[in-house]
């Protein structure tokens, strides 16, 4: 099996983009990639799309063949695959994108990831989260998406005495890293006080304990990594990739309080790539409530579990501190366009493993993780990425 | 590259089903498809659904985890991929699955596609469809998914002077060949007066013309072909495929009466599996109306460009005729659950190749072909099948 590099990112500005289509935005992102990679769009020999609704937030379906069109490439007839597995989506055609490389059919590959998400009002958005959960057993009977993880983050703090300081405590700190990133959806700091205070969306949750609505893309271009020393001087090495599914209704799981698919997506990336957690030093991790990142950071055995809310609480988690999480702003300050998350993620990781993340960079980077959601957690993807040698 | 065979088949009835929901849908077919392919659950390295709008028609995305979870396997967490291409989102996923195996990451892979389309109403459906699409350059200025299939044929009976009755023809042989066929929406022969005086749909085309709306699902289990005789005495080989892009808005193409993305399609698949057209024996294309099968037959090159009204016409493509078209009955018989179709054209040419096609076998099946579109031809996948040696 042949293995893959990074050779190049790209990504938009995250935010409410409302001069910008969906198209747009895809193809700028993913000509940022290329730019980087500075390859010829002749070298590409396929796209693929992370995408999670457009059929639903902009009325268009076959959106990989779409931004190929867009972005002048039609005449080449690429092979283009959209990826969909709920907000881990663009993790996904991560994934499947390293697949087509590992198995000789393609060198060079587009992954994109993108979501138009402000076209429809917020209603309809939050509607349009909910249809990843279980309809028939869920949605239907008045659960929302922000419902069910508000239900982990109850349980969390009864089992583990998680406080609503320590959840507040993430949104802080990813605000802080987001405050560093000039693509970040929310350049500016909160402090735990002011996320208190905020109104409630579904308690224990309130508005700051959300990521938010969001337009954006992100782009790699994936490459054999015996080829990848011909385009750049700084290959990021894809080492190990994990993808678990798990039940999709919440009410089935083992347990509300661990991910079942985080944990077994994590063991099978950490045993492809021979690396243990405690190697990690940065990790974009899936931040879509505050709880989810607690959760993650113990389901990934970054911290024991039942610590995470105290371990970020004490800064362990913070830039710079043992290990770094999600220094991009995270899906809370970063932005959450979900299509890209998962591509955006990596597109953070590959800047902090070159050495390339400004003022957010973290100190001797080696190896670096992130981890994607689909729905409350009945999809799971953990990519570990590695400098090249 | 490790090769890929087939070793299990499975599908449900088409029509409209509506005591079933999606997720039956899905799991009958990939439970028929193990069963044929006698292997145990816990052997399946991973699941890929080909799905094009269950976000749209079901409310419902994150479509390959749920079926995952209602088939029984949440416990085994697999790896659940959702691809979407239009309507061709069936052939990509069984695409993306052979690269799987061919990787060396998975040796047994479901790939299931389905679609639910009559839970919502004709228009609505309609709606859908055209969701493939440029929506902001076709559908918002009223151009329907038929209407610019009708563009097409016009032009092609323009150019090459093929006549109603000749792609009345198409949807005669098709219903002819469905009658053949348990599962088939329509099992029932017409004649081209009833296909010439039905009502119109968008001119010259009429209902008869048209495929239907419909549910259903179809699943193959995919192996690594060096294991694959440990499970079957009849593999059948994927011996090339081949995927191709194009514009998506049909004003933007080279032209009307060509698609270039089956034309690229077809010769990248036939040059992997070092075939050629004439050697096709039983073909399985997409006719969601009658001018796309014989645009499909011409750019396949089974026929000159201009004749395939004329061979249609003269039963070159009928059963046990020089190439046998559609044998299932098609999109037009078959019916067209628009993300299982992919899937269920190869489990149609596998059953050929097996000799298990009952009143509708072809004699001396050795190779056989799949021709699946996404939208008006923005994405266009054929697979070649051959029997194991």
């Amino acid at each position: 099996m042949r293995e893959v590099s990074v050779i190049g990112v790209g990504e938009t500005q995250f935010g409410e983009l409302w001069d910008k289509s969906f198209r747009e935005l895809g193809i700028e992102a993913g000509l940022r990639a290329i730019q980087d990679a500075e390859i010829a769009a002749e070298n590409v020999d396929a796209i693929y799309v992370g995408n999670m609704s457009a059929g639903k937030f902009i009325d268009q379906e076959h959106v990989a063949a779409l931004v190929a069109d867009y972005a002048g490439l039609a005449d080449q007839h690429l092979p283009t695959i959209r990826v969909e597995g709920g907000g881990a989506c663009g993790a996904i055609a991560i994934q499947q994108a390293a697949m087509a490389i590992a198995s000789g059919v393609h060198d060079i590959v587009v992954v994109g990831g993108a979501e138009k998400m402000t076209d429809v009002g917020d209603v309809e958005a939050a509607r349009i989260l909910s249809s990843t959960t279980d309809q028939e057993w869920e949605s239907v009977f008045g659960a929302t998406f922000a419902g069910l993880f508000a239900m982990m983050a109850r349980r969390h703090m009864f089992e583990y005495g998680t406080t609503r300081e320590q959840l507040a405590a993430v949104a802080v700190k990813n605000h802080k890293h987001g405050a560093l990133n000039p693509v970040a959806q929310f350049q500016k700091e909160i402090t735990v006080e002011m996320v208190l205070g905020a109104p409630r969306v579904a308690e224990p949750l309130g508005v700051f304990d959300c990521a938010p609505l969001s337009d954006g893309a992100a782009a790699l271009v994936l490459c054999s990594r015996d080829k990848a020393r011909k385009f750049t001087d700084t290959p990021i090495d894809l080492i190990g990739t994990g993808q678990a599914s798990d039940f999709l209704a919440v009410h089935d799981r083992r347990e509300l309080t661990t991910m079942d698919a985080t944990v077994i997506a994590g063991k099978r990336a950490f045993h492809a790539a021979r690396k243990t957690p405690n190697d990690v030093k940065v990790a974009e991790v899936h931040d879509n409530f505050t709880i989810s990142e607690i959760m993650a950071i113990e389901d990934l055995r970054f911290v024991p579990k039942g610590k995470g809310g105290f371990a970020t609480e004490d800064g362990e988690t913070a830039l710079n501190a043992r290990v770094s999480v999600n220094t991009s702003g995270g899906l809370k300050a970063r932005g959450y366009p979900v299509g890209a998350t998962g591509v955006a993620q990596a597109v953070e990781i590959v800047r902090q493993l070159r050495g390339e993340a400004g003022k957010r960079q973290v100190t001797d980077a080696g190896l670096g993780l992130t981890h994607t959601l689909g729905g409350t957690g009945g999809t799971a993807v953990v990519h570990l990425f590695a400098r090249g040698d």
